[in-house]
């Protein structure tokens, strides 16, 4: 579309690219579970993701079919309502509309608690070495495809031990570009994530760490700051994560105490590999 | 709290100040219809402003008093549930969790739709001069405390004719600080907002704009990029939305065909004024 562009002196009208944003309903065995806005494409991973990292599904409902409500197609499309078929395995969903029971509702200390009620400590990895990490955004800026056309959507992509990406997806949502990614990876069989990174291009807000921490992601690399429940969550998760990442430095907020690897650059390790070999 | 450094080189120990993020659960007469993730403070202008902005208080449903659930205290302070009052006036709230009735779901159309008939079209107001508002991400900086602080809130401001600030709010949600926004002026009494600006530091999104729209402002000034469906919204309001509002420049999206009042500069307008005398 056109549009005009302001430069402090005149007005020039120009060509202008707009991120495409959407609702999108996902239903859970044919529940609605949530409306979201989103960019259009990787719905299926999206809303199986959106289950999965939200607890939804269970800790017996694998996901059976994902489909297009309005045409049963289970070609990934243009359509607006996806549900996720598990057979009827999965829990029934809270309602999310009630009177509520607790006079006191939720803080950051039940939210913290409900974490730690439906998740595990993650599994050990070894930690990334910092440089590595540091890396990170430089690295995967090549996949951040929509961004360079827009510079509206946000970005989370999944990396390997040497900070290379394996999986990028973007969306106007952060996250829905993190829910992409986990139901990608859920839909492959690939979870829990153990061992590898994930990047997201935005802050680390609690929901977030929550997010990484139901795919199983060891360590958590944002190029903007860290909300306190999200580092909360993460020392609970015994997550590494990592906030203001850019221009080759980072600040690590997650685990409290650095390992002495971890603060180790990885030409150092490998160099104290080959010594004791 | 203290976090770990890494500058490239090596690690140091540093303070570090964190945002607070905090779950709040916004009821309305009794019903629970949010819980949020938000920065404490302010709540009771999120919880009004949330129920205004999302049409849940309906034509005929003043705010009569804004209390803590656990309390039953009036006055704003550390609690995460607030119950808005209407003594019952408000409309029944449509349930978030249900099975859906309409096999293609909700679509751009749809949500547009929605806004079409929920909302008129924006009071005419005198469009403000571009240069105006390309000084306005200059002239609130100053309002951004929490900002300055921790790099990791949003912040939306209200600002008049000249493009001073008139009420500023920072939340770790972006929809959060423009619902205070809404909310002061709604408990004030001064809502529409007509003839005011409103200024975003993100982008602008649908619901942004359908916020801004509710209240009334007449233009919405963001620092990145706005969406598809956020212009589609603008141009049926009749509102003026900038976008990549930076460095005395900017976008503008909507109106589609800009007037020359608004191409004409501030400075030059006042000298046309004075020859007219």
């Amino acid at each position: 579309m056109l549009t005009h562009r302001y430069d402090g002196t005149g007005v020039t009208r120009q060509p202008d690219q707009l991120i495409v944003e959407e609702p999108l309903e996902i239903q859970l065995d044919g529940v609605l579970v949530s409306t979201t806005m989103r960019t259009p494409g990787h719905d299926f991973e999206l809303a199986a993701g959106f289950c999965f990292t939200e607890g939804l599904l269970g800790p017996d409902a694998p996901v059976r079919q994902c489909r297009y409500c309005g045409t049963g197609s289970a070609v990934d499309s243009e359509f607006n309502v996806v549900t996720v078929e598990t057979g009827g395995l999965a829990p029934p969903p809270r309602p999310r509309l009630t009177t509520t029971t607790s006079a006191c509702g939720m803080c950051g200390n039940t939210a913290i608690d409900e974490l730690r009620e439906r998740l595990h400590p993650l599994r050990p990895a070894a930690p990334f070495p910092l440089d590595v990490l540091a890396r990170v955004p430089d690295t995967v800026t090549s996949t951040q495809q929509l961004f360079d056309a827009t510079g509206a959507v946000h970005a989370a992509v999944a990396f390997d031990r040497d900070g290379a990406p394996v999986l990028a997806r973007e969306d106007i949502g952060r996250h829905n570009a993190v829910d992409k990614v986990v139901g990608r990876f859920l839909l492959d069989d690939r979870l829990p994530a153990t061992g590898l990174g994930l990047y997201v291009s935005g802050r680390a807000s609690f929901e977030i760490v929550q997010k990484a921490w139901a795919a199983g992601f060891s360590t958590v690399v944002a190029v903007s700051a860290p909300s306190s429940l999200a580092v909360s969550a993460a020392r609970l998760a015994g997550m590494t994560l990592c906030g203001f990442a850019r221009g080759g430095r980072l600040n690590v907020y997650a685990p409290e105490e650095l390992s002495r690897e971890a603060a180790t650059p990885a030409r150092t390790r490998a160099a104290m590999s080959r010594s004791r070999r």
